[in-house]
């Protein structure tokens, strides 16, 4: 049987499970530590009260001939979708038609699956440091070339780090298509709409497709800062916006998502949206009625008000990190518009020497920034998913070992 | 941005919405006409009590700090794994290990994902005919050749009819991969254990893959015939099996399968499970706590009560259906370890043909079974998913019209 060579070569996940293996290490050598993570990007608060509500009134209905639910439509129920719609975009002048939007089991499924919609030489961009979905899933569809210390040979790289302010620069070789994410995994930085249109611009220039990824909007604090690539001027015609509940409700552990693919979006007088429907059609069976019903609910006025609450939690956790670092002299970014801080490494200290300081010394976890790519480097990255307590006690011990 | 031109190209769905059009234009003409439907291939009855329990209890937990779960195991929680290895495997004397046991949010999802193991000159054998996702999943990658008179030039089709007794022949020339779906979907046949060892012992020798659906193994009513194509000999060195709760719990508004892949199962060096393992740990993020709970309450003493009984309801169905036709001298399969008949349409009229008349003459709608491949013309399907009241209306109407 003949394999696929691209999937069999790719590298294995390195990063999480080479942090926990050390992590179980040292918690076999000193058992009696209390070690504190920052180092995971899921959420740990509990479901909204009025999502709970939902779900238990989906489950009743599931168990009754008159209430029971079959296959869902394979994009999504329209009451659903008009909640987003009314949601998450006319609020921000957005217009967006139900046929644009697809429903999903997660953001990490469908950024991971519209690499389907390229061709097998289609030249791709990503920013460096990177969430690594992007990557891996060109990787084994074959289109980056070959991994040579650490990089791909046939992916353009856009570093993005202290010196350039974290905004990416345009690609300079011809790219047909750039991944970005904002506010952003691992960086927690954002752009503002006329960074984000210099990307739109370029990529009509060069008929060119954004695929953004807005999984984290939902920490943005800042009413100038676009929550939808669609709040700049032409990103309908060039870009697809993949988007969650993950991390906007808690929804890791129950799997919603959302991506839209605007009907102008064509390539070759192909339209994607039609490609993206067909390929969801074939290959996926829709989410689940319960689920639905838990996403429709965190649109409801009980359910805004209690995922604003837990993500008003967050936020301090970020606020407590970002505010210890600083005081210590740590040059640190994000963590304003986003559960993530990214710091410097003391002194310029490999990321992965500081992650073994920081275990060792002050029984913390963070992630080491070179795990995200090259461009990583010389940072670390620290979520502010803990408690208020355990993050305050990990700030603490953190700025004791700088 | 360069498109995939295979997917662009691929034939528009075209059975079910031809079936919509058409059952909608007689509706519209005929607005007093009460319209029986056994064309659905999707359950009615609602969920298991057991089922509905546990999630509820779920949702509850999810709703408070020390219940709620985030991201679940990439591959599924193990409590769900063993009970799907002590509920489905080990009472039929199959050994499986957790990790050859992936959860996944559908059947459809997995069949159609495994192609991405396969090489893009993987040579691919369907029986016909056939449910499409294992045509169109591999047409997308490109490794179908053109669809010309409605086949593709590069794949190997194995026609299963009256004549041969459904039972596919071996492919003639080279293949890599064969999709074996037993139960048959359509034409709701199964294969002996001898029958299997066949093909088994062909793949074996050829070095070739059985990607194996049994998403409606639980209508199985004959402990001869196999529920798991691992109870053939052999089989764990060659075969990907494909699970579901769909027709089994009525999960398919609910979501949740699972694939295995053994161990052994390997090609070139390389194991097949670790190549399935990183393709779901990088595109795929689990399925729901929720969900997951409600699976294992399927295996519950009180949940495999509840389902047998729902499945008790839709067999008798079938049992009607077939006693019907067989008593107006119509020739009908199926029907016995499925939820699915295939009867031949009255004088080799074209399958399309005997729809327009069932639904004018009748008002009753199946599926034409030229629309599941060149070998299904000449036949027609009708689903036991309606209620027991309206599959008895049904089969008057039909057989008075025959």
């Amino acid at each position: 049987m003949k394999i696929n060579k691209n999937l069999a070569a790719l590298p294995a996940g390195y990063l999480f499970a080479e942090v926990a293996k050390r992590v179980k290490t040292f918690s076999a050598e000193n058992p009696d530590a209390r070690i504190l993570r920052l180092g995971i990007g899921d959420v740990t608060r509990p479901l909204a009260p009025a999502v709970v509500a939902a779900l238990k009134k989906a489950a009743d209905e599931m168990g009754t001939p008159e209430g029971f639910h079959g296959y869902s439509p394979d994009f999504g129920y329209d009451w659903l979708i008009d909640a987003i719609i009314a949601g998450d975009y006319a609020p921000r002048g957005v217009e967006i038609a139900r046929d644009e939007v697809f429903v999903s089991d997660g953001a990490k499924s469908d950024v991971g699956n519209l690499q389907e919609l390229f061709g097998p030489d289609a030249q791709i961009a990503v920013t460096d440091p990177v969430y690594p979905v992007y990557v891996d899933s060109n990787a084994m569809a074959g289109r980056l070339g070959d991994y040579v210390n650490g990089k791909w040979t046939n992916l353009t790289y856009l570093p993005c780090n202290a010196e350039n302010g974290f905004v990416p620069p345009l690609p300079e070789k011809r790219v047909d298509v750039v991944y970005l994410c904002y506010p952003n995994n691992p960086t927690g930085t954002v752009l503002t709409k006329e960074q984000l249109q210099v990307f739109v611009d370029w990529a009509l220039e060069n008929d060119a497709l954004i695929v953004y990824d807005a999984a984290y909007k939902a920490f943005i604090s800042d009413d100038a800062i676009p929550r939808s690539i669609y709040e700049v001027p032409g990103a309908k015609k060039c870009a697809i916006e993949c988007c969650s509940f993950s991390k906007t409700a808690g929804f890791t552990g129950t799997r919603c998502a959302y991506t839209v693919v605007p009907g102008e979006v064509t390539y070759d007088g192909v339209r994607l949206n039609r490609l993206w429907g067909r390929r969801q059609a074939t290959k996926f069976n829709g989410v689940s009625y319960l689920t639905q019903r838990a996403a429709q609910a965190v649109y409801s006025p009980e359910g805004q008000k209690q995922i604003l609450e837990t993500i008003a939690y967050y936020r301090e956790n970020a606020r407590v990190i970002l505010a210890g670092l600083k005081k210590a002299g740590i040059l640190a970014f994000g963590g304003v518009h986003s559960p993530y801080v990214w710091m410097k490494t003391p002194e310029g200290m490999p990321s992965w020497d500081f992650f073994d300081l920081l275990l060792k010394k002050a029984q913390v976890v963070g992630t080491p920034g070179e795990g995200f790519g090259p461009a990583g480097e010389g940072y670390f990255r620290l979520t502010a998913f803990n408690t208020l307590e355990n993050t305050r006690a990990a700030v603490e011990r953190i700025v004791s070992v700088l």
